[in-house]
């Protein structure tokens, strides 16, 4: 009698401290608590490079756009109006520059939620300049930088917004300077051999003595950037019209793409920072791993990836990535802000990578509903 | 002896965990800090129908204000300090609507706690404004609205702050005004058989075939709508010169009111969100029950209602509103913004809320002290 | 079978409970956790006397910034780039008083952190306003106030932040200014039988009936306010050049505060907000404390003092300043706003008090190294 009081009295104790637990895995209940202790941490301890409106944050409150659309829970939207509202609504300075939009795609999903309370007009004036004036990575006057979108991190940056303002304009001109200069990163740095990005062109592999490679000799193609890519194409597959012209070059690379990555996962689920020299940096690294559990699980979703053969890997890797996950709330194992493959650590954060894990499990979500 | 050492060692796993569960009971203790978790939760998760000036805020920290004053915990009066200054003690920006005002009672309690942080400019604009010129809903060219508070809610947006802001300029013309404008209000929405307030003319009960109604006929008597009145009513009498010329028309309504509210308190301590038809949304809102449990509770603490009689009301109330309140401090089951009965839920949460579990909850500690 | 199972469960428990309790003595990441606690319940309750730039978030964040150096922990500098940002790197208005330049401490280490982000103009207008121009505290206008620093307080607010300026510009105009300065303050409340300093004027003991005292007779020496003037040393003394003509007057200064402060400390490792009269308010201050713990380990991290007599003394007093926070982080025992002993209680906190707990902690991270 008293052993069973015990057992049940103990029970009950491991019951009442479970919630706590935030890396209780395995039901669709958790994985939202633990989104939500990602945003939570997040929320309380805001971080960026330059200002709130730049990319970190533009990367982060994407996540936060995803997870309230699967979830509809109101502690996502609170904080992205919040975080508008505290921004008032601004982009970063720098009008020809992709990461300085990336905050916008935010602000459209705001405005599609409430009416008379985003002002779009710093949006707007950015786009206009940004796709349809020259400057000075379009017009030659940067002996380096002949295109607008010169490193692969960009096609995660301004593409969706753009997608999302040409279908509030109902305006296919947006699309169409898009896929212009899309094609022009495309054609610089995609290795169509490997099916991956160089970062840029200092990336690009040559064949010759001159490539830059990692000590053991190999070829450098960054987790991140390709994460950047591929992400940014679920992104915008999403929402593209599915008469857009130009979609199909958009689905071909993205499912190219999606081939490649899955072969890359490592034995415990997460991708390594130098994709192809995985032994340079022996540890998952969570921003990469995030953007593509989000972009393959976001292919299951749509029915363009195959579900017996992809869910596994999604699966494995949100398992890894929910491992990464701290009691608190932080997600670890994060490579800190840069342009190359560089190791993390379990307590390496940025906004970015909780953004990564909340894409990642905004998609999770919504497999085998 | 091994079972009383696992006896012992269980008791202490339970009590060091127990400061964990705010929704252990029974003490003040506890119910200071289920409210400080509440404030903690709020504040981390800010939210706003508009802006952080408007009155969804408004009515949050009308709640930090009165858990201030019962408790003097510097939690609260800092809360209170960092918002005004971060909203730079602005009202919001519409001088003919209530609901623009609410925050500045914030204003004017942290003013008296400390000279020369506070700029009460903006409020005194707003109110000589508010108050005695004319506007688009006092000067005809609304044809929908003839008076200046043309919904019940605004009897708690405005006159509070009124009486307040009369009480620092010593001056009876802010009453005079609010009394002039609080009239036109009862004589339009108060329904003198019910003894509640429509939420505004379309819901007003005419007894005819055009009457709004439930689904199951009987009539619509929001409950957070009421609760904004009585509300209002306690904060109004707590502050209004006791020989101020109108003063019992406040309290003969407040009276009036509460044995109303007393009767329709439901089983579980709550209110439902349709006051006289409970089965519509059959569950407790949590915003309402606040506000209601608030005002009963300082009627008994200041003699003005029995003791014997309502004491019990207000303790099954705010038990239950306790419950409602998650692990984490997020009050739960309020039902969101709107201007009639809707459903809540568990999850359902707003800043107001938080204001009415607070303002409840500065009331219940002085029970019996 | 079962009760092992039981032992084994009941452990299992404990060990999953304890990472919340921060009070966990005894290791360095446990130290590293209390920090971390602190900061984040400190950045969770903002809180300050009249703006976010004003001496009293100077003092925290001095905290903060002392607290990255040590651990090098993102959070840290995460959130000193983030009140930085929100306070558009302002100093606070008046250039007369040594309060308003202390939020300068931390923009200027930002901006050693990461070059391009942080706006120094209003730092440097400030410090040449304050230094180089006469004012209404030195030219004779103010009857009460005949020198800059007329209070001990203000030998924290600005020197190190002068000392930090002169290394940027590399001219040591900055330096002898303070110097002409800090010698002023030294000159009029340096108690050289005592070896504190007097708060200001009015608290300077003369042997004569008028002197201030406390209730018991004894002469008046503040914690908090030698707290300040021998922390600022150390900060002083640490970046201050070694060939500096002046140099030798902190560090002697320095060294004979130690040794009265050593002697000043309480049976509990903590002083007492009076410091020769104890029993005045008898219980330990953590701001006075935190300061001086923080004083003492840096001289004994930098060979100034002697490791073997000063070791327990900042190790005992590190275990009561442990002890003095609570279990959600936040740092008790915190003289309020003041300028005399006041007495203090377990859950009075002030944001200066939380930078006072990080400033000892990072150098206590340091010993034994």
């Amino acid at each position: 009698m008293i052993k069973s009081t015990l057992l049940f009295t103990v029970f009950l104790t491991l019951a009442f401290v479970a919630p706590h637990n935030s890396n209780a895995q395995g039901t669709k209940t958790s994985d939202q608590q633990a989104m939500i202790k990602a945003l939570e941490w997040q929320e309380a301890h805001p971080i960026y490079a330059m200002a709130p409106t730049d990319w970190t944050n533009g990367a982060y409150y994407t996540g936060v756009v995803q997870a309230h659309k699967t979830t509809n829970d109101e502690v996502y939207l609170a904080a992205l109006k919040n975080m508008g509202w505290q921004n008032d609504w601004q982009t970063a300075p720098r009008f020809y520059h992709a990461d300085d939009i990336a905050i916008a795609y935010s602000y459209l999903y705001v405005n599609g939620k409430r009416k008379d309370l985003v002002d779009l007009k710093p949006t707007e004036k950015f786009l206009d300049k940004h796709l349809f004036e020259s400057n000075q990575w379009t017009d030659g006057s940067d002996a380096e930088r002949s295109i607008l979108w010169w490193w692969c991190d960009a096609l995660f940056m301004a593409p969706p917004v753009i997608v999302e303002y040409a279908l509030l304009k109902k305006d296919d001109k947006y699309l169409d300077a898009m896929h212009k200069y899309y094609k022009q990163t495309y054609d610089l740095l995609y290795n169509k051999d490997e099916h991956l990005f160089a970062r840029d062109t200092r990336f690009v592999w040559k064949g010759n003595s001159e490539d830059l490679r990692e000590e053991n000799g190999k070829k450098i193609f960054w987790s991140r950037g390709n994460g950047w890519v591929i992400a940014g194409l679920a992104l915008i597959l999403n929402d593209m019209p599915e008469d857009y012209k130009h979609r199909n070059f958009y689905l071909d690379l993205y499912k190219e793409m999606a081939v490649k990555i899955k072969q890359l996962q490592q034995q415990d689920g997460l991708w390594r920072t130098s994709l192809l020299s995985p032994e340079s940096y022996d540890h998952g690294e969570v921003s990469g791993s995030g953007f593509f559990t989000f972009a393959l699980a976001w292919g299951i979703n749509k029915g363009i990836l195959d579900k017996v053969v992809y869910t596994p890997v999604v699966q494995k890797a949100w398992t890894a990535l929910r491992a990464s996950q701290h009691e608190d709330g932080r997600v670890g194992w994060v490579q800190n802000i840069g342009a190359s493959p560089e190791p993390a650590s379990a307590d390496s954060w940025q906004n970015f990578g909780t953004g990564a894990f909340l894409l990642a499990g905004s998609e999770m979500l919504k497999l085998e509903k």
